[in-house]
């Protein structure tokens, strides 16, 4: 038997109706459609090998339109990756399968990133591609040197996130990027003339794409236009026209066709229609062979690249930079924590974080910085970085635009990719514009840094809309998140290196507009902060109340002290720079630093939701319980009463 | 003195660089560039009337460049609104004032909606356009007939929701929605060629929209691009290109002019290059004067508008729906609860809903649904909804498309603007997508309905991008937030009757996919649901533990009580539909539904971030402390251990 395209796009086509059926969930309508694309482009043009998909110069393979996963998982099987097996693509969406129901990163080698949530795939592509421009600047094209190719669906340029990352891709000219958009027309709910008008080329060009129309069923033109796109200057979208569901007798180019078991008729009425007779889940040899054969195309690149890798003087610097070591901080950490104490000065831990970072930064070349649009109050610039630009590919730091969400996504690309440690700024208010990307990266495990500035009532007059007052617990609520608020300028210290140690997951770092008191006023070469909480000060014999907050309430805490002290009560200042790290001490720590039996006040800007856990039954809470209002900040701490006059009537309370 | 343009103009600039010398904070680069813009409008064009901020049928004018908040104040005061007098001027951005740092439409009467995080003004405005052409739809030229402008930056559209908006209303070709784009080049980090190349013309004409480039101090061309926008068949953009921080002698043009005080120098400097002599916050006479005069320029059309309000046979609908009256939907939804409860069905929440929506939707005029393109998923749109479309602008069902934040942004003006109460759907876990917007409504204090199906891992082979685990939480923590999850169909239409009474603030109504017992088997007319938790179940003689639980929990805990009875053990089960209305009650009434001095154990398929406060320090959680994972519902709830068994071995374990 000959084997033909068409034979080998309907093994994409069999496998992915067979394991929907099986599954009795999932969306077919996709792989049916972008079968012959995806043919194409796995066998003739993704530089990829099926035996190592770790391979660092291999090209990224981002499928944005995540519910057509089994379009991935066939791809990943036919071409002979080890990831997944007959049986798994048997076990489509089952408890422990390599194939679930949208592609996790984490499960299965040979995908790239965690897709699902419309808009996040194209957008994270934009971040990997901007990694590869980066190392290459930085290692040259011996040893970096692919493409990112990303499908995306209808539903993915209707989300606002794809538009961030559209218009930061073609402002860097990324034009090893190549979105293949399968323009099926059709959605959910229906035809996309229902809720959609827009020209999506003509949209793409506005951004600076190069953008061309085809036929997603002409093979000769998928090659034609695949040819095309390694030629431009810029990032390159390709609107694939293809049938939603191709193949379906009767649903075919509906939305019908778009998910769900299509039913044992439709199913045969397919495999009638592309000619394929084969039983469910079975591929015969000849077509398996050819897929092998032609989905290791690359294998041979490979080698070559090992070579070079094996030879090149930057190998040691390369690896080293995959592996995302980070050196020595904890010296850098704790000179710089002598030199804030030895200074007594007190500052924003805005200023602070910039502070620290222009030597985490000038240590760690890894670490490439950015913001949206708020470079100067975030603080997230140091001196040694230069801008990354198309003609500066080398420089460290992005001005990301006014795009929370596009950079978000951005940085977990950078992360996936490897060989950047991406951090960025912007207001805390705004992590809700970014938080689906968050929270992408807090599921995939990637080490992103969030510098969130201006995280209270405390940055004064900008008002309500722009003052946090949920956010910090609605990001500790996120699993796998570690959210930071220090206190001065050695927490902030601890906390920067806390979060660049936390590689198996994202962190946010909250920050003040404000200036802040410094608490630390003795240096430790420990890192207090690295157990979430601890015991800042202790209260003189016996301590009656403990004071327990987090970031600029620390002072007014420590000043309640004071208050409190003078009025013959012994209190007890713990500081609680990161609750996620206190909550995985030992219960024995726990108690030790919270004091058993004692009466607790915690004190924060922000609500009481999420802080009974530490309250307990006896104690109270000094914070917001509503949105905040535009004034002057200290009008605004005594407005809505978090001031050591009220920490200390509370104890007051408590204590008698 | 002949009172030129240029005097009308200059009196926005003097009285907005004032105010932020003041207050030492604030933006004042888009009032000095958009001044000629904006003076052009308000008294040629913007049918307004300073004597009644409320007329229903006035153009809606929506800074959606938040932060350019002085130029929204200055033309208010200068055109004679009561809302700002000269001392709010004075005292911008102080406690208390009219004048907070962003317009907030809750302070100040003539502000139509809050606006500062970016994206969102454009947003809301197109909502607002829509219920214009809706309620025209209803009720008549006669009665409704009115633009909407938007002065928008280069910062809101970088975001992605503007994106989103801009497509929205190019699908629906919303004429009489005309966005003025302050088309200066330059957000706070710099140029705009720091971050963007996008060709905004091209984008907005590839949505649909006509647009026009204008040199923004040029009064002639302003003038003649304010009449050519009547007249367009479609959303009209005109890119107005301004100097921001017109007539700063050094900043002018650049970064450095977007925010903050510029400074005595620098305001000396604008005052000579303005021709501006007077004091601060002096307006001379002769130029107040003719601002009053031209500020009135459609006062008359108001009262024309009065009359035929008078006269018009639709005049009591007309003010019920705008005054947003629900009838007697008790009456409904307790009819509806007798036909559940006769019905002994198990469903979905999700499906329960689409039921009572049925009727809700087919009595109140004003409920307008949609969904994020998962209508059929959400069960959304009722029987007696057609789409709305540009063809039929009467009917009540947006197809919004993928475009979550969008939507809730659109709802936003919806409500705002008065006449429609608008819900919308999309899956619990993308209220990540849409949650800046879903914030600015509980800010507002706006009744917005978010439907929230597919609401834990009970959506099963989806997989943990799709399955909301700390949502319910974040959104909990959120205030004026009301987050309902009901356990079954009497609790279900019970929770929406709540949610269309809560007129001051959203609702979130979190739905489940799966198919869930009922609990509630005997009728009762009382809305039990109203006190936010109640007892559902005693335990037969000394109650021993309590049994918390919500949404598809609730059966849970109701068959673990049952276990445990047949074990010896007396368990309470209480339903707590509603957190923050629990929260509301009485101290009294709380301890006697969760029960005095007895170990409580909270089941729901989330984190237990916020919990504690309810489980006090004796007692327990069945819940989620990770991520989920794809593979159908039952194995999920086993493989996470929140099943009756695990709740019954920890209330043993608690009881002895």
């Amino acid at each position: 038997m000959a084997v033909e395209h068409k034979d080998m796009a309907n093994a994409i086509r069999a496998l992915s109706m067979d394991a929907v059926e099986q599954a009795k969930s999932g969306h077919v309508g996709l792989p049916l459609g972008m079968a012959d694309v995806a043919t194409v482009l796995w066998t003739r043009y993704l530089k990829h090998d099926p035996a190592d998909p770790f391979w660092p110069d291999r090209d990224r393979f981002v499928l944005s339109a995540g519910h057509g996963s089994m379009l991935i998982y066939s791809l990943l099987h036919l071409t002979g990756y080890d990831s997944v097996s007959r049986d798994d693509i048997r076990n489509f969406r089952q408890l422990g399968a390599k194939t679930p129901g949208h592609p996790e990163n984490f499960v299965t080698p040979g995908v790239e990133t965690t897709t699902g949530p419309l808009g996040q795939g194209i957008a994270t592509a934009v971040g990997m591609a901007m990694a590869e421009r980066h190392l290459n600047a930085r290692f040259g094209d011996e040893l970096v040197d692919h493409k990112t190719w990303v499908v995306a669906g209808d539903g993915c340029l209707m989300e606002g996130v794809s538009q961030e990352a559209i218009t930061l891709a073609g402002h860097m000219k990324l034009n090893k990027l190549i979105v293949l958009f399968d323009d099926n027309a059709v959605t959910i709910d229906g035809g996309t003339d229902l809720s959609d008008s827009t020209n999506q080329c003509a949209r793409f060009e506005a951004a600076g794409w190069a953008t061309k129309r085809i036929d997603g069923h002409n093979t000769e033109e998928i090659h034609e236009a695949l040819s095309w796109a390694q030629d431009q200057d810029k990032p390159v979208m390709i609107a694939c026209r293809t049938i939603i569901g191709y193949g379906a007798p009767t649903i075919a180019g509906t939305g019908k066709a778009h998910g769900g078991p299509y039913g044992a008729e439709e199913i045969a009425g397919i495999r009638e229609n592309i000619g394929w007779s084969h039983a469910p889940f079975e591929v015969p040899d000849a077509i398996a062979d050819a897929w092998k054969r032609e989905g290791a195309h690359a294998a041979g690149q490979h080698g070559e690249w090992k070579k070079r890798h094996d030879a090149a003087g930057e190998k040691a610097a390369f690896d080293a930079a995959l592996a995302g070591e980070l050196g020595d901080i904890e010296a850098i950490v704790r000179a710089h924590k002598q030199e804030v104490v030895d200074g007594g000065k007190d500052d924003a831990t805005r200023k602070w974080s910039g502070a620290v970072l222009e030597k985490l930064a000038a240590a760690i070349p890894e670490m490439v910085g950015g913001s949206a649009d708020l470079s100067g109050s975030n603080n997230t610039k140091a001196k040694c970085q230069d801008p990354m630009t198309p003609d500066n590919w080398a420089g460290r730091y992005v001005h990301y635009g006014v795009r929370e969400h596009g950079m978000a996504a951005a940085m977990n690309g950078m992360a996936l990719h490897k060989g950047i440690i991406p951090y960025s700024g912007t207001f805390l208010v705004f992590a809700d514009y970014s938080r689906a990307a968050i929270r992408l990266g807090a599921l995939m495990g990637e080490r992103v840094i969030h510098v969130m500035t201006h995280d209270s009532i405390g940055l004064g007059e900008d008002g309500p809309t722009h003052q946090p007052v949920e956010h910090v617990a609605s990001l500790r609520a996120m699993p796998n998140m570690h959210v930071f608020r220090p206190a001065d300028g050695v927490e902030t210290a601890e906390c920067w290196e806390l979060a660049l140690k936390k590689t198996d997951g994202p962190s946010t770092i909250a920050l003040t507009r404000q200036t802040v008191a410094s608490v630390r006023k003795a240096h430790t070469d420990e890192n207090l902060s690295a157990k979430g909480g601890y015991v800042l000060s202790s209260g003189e014999g016996n301590e009656q109340v403990v004071l327990i907050a987090t970031g600029s309430e620390v002072e007014i805490a420590v000043a309640a002290q004071e208050m409190l002290r003078s009025n013959g009560i012994s209190a007890r200042v713990v500081s609680m720079p990161c609750v996620e790290l206190f909550a995985e001490q030992s219960e024995a720590y726990q108690e030790e630093t919270l004091g058993k039996g004692l009466p607790r006040i915690v004190v924060e800007a922000g609500v009481r939701f999420g802080w009974d856990r530490w309250i307990g039954l006896r104690g109270g809470f000094v914070g917001m319980d509503s949105f905040g209002a535009s004034a002057p900040y200290k009008d605004l701490y005594e407005r809505f009463g978090i001031t050591p006059d009220a920490v200390a009537e509370m104890a007051h309370a408590l204590v008698n």
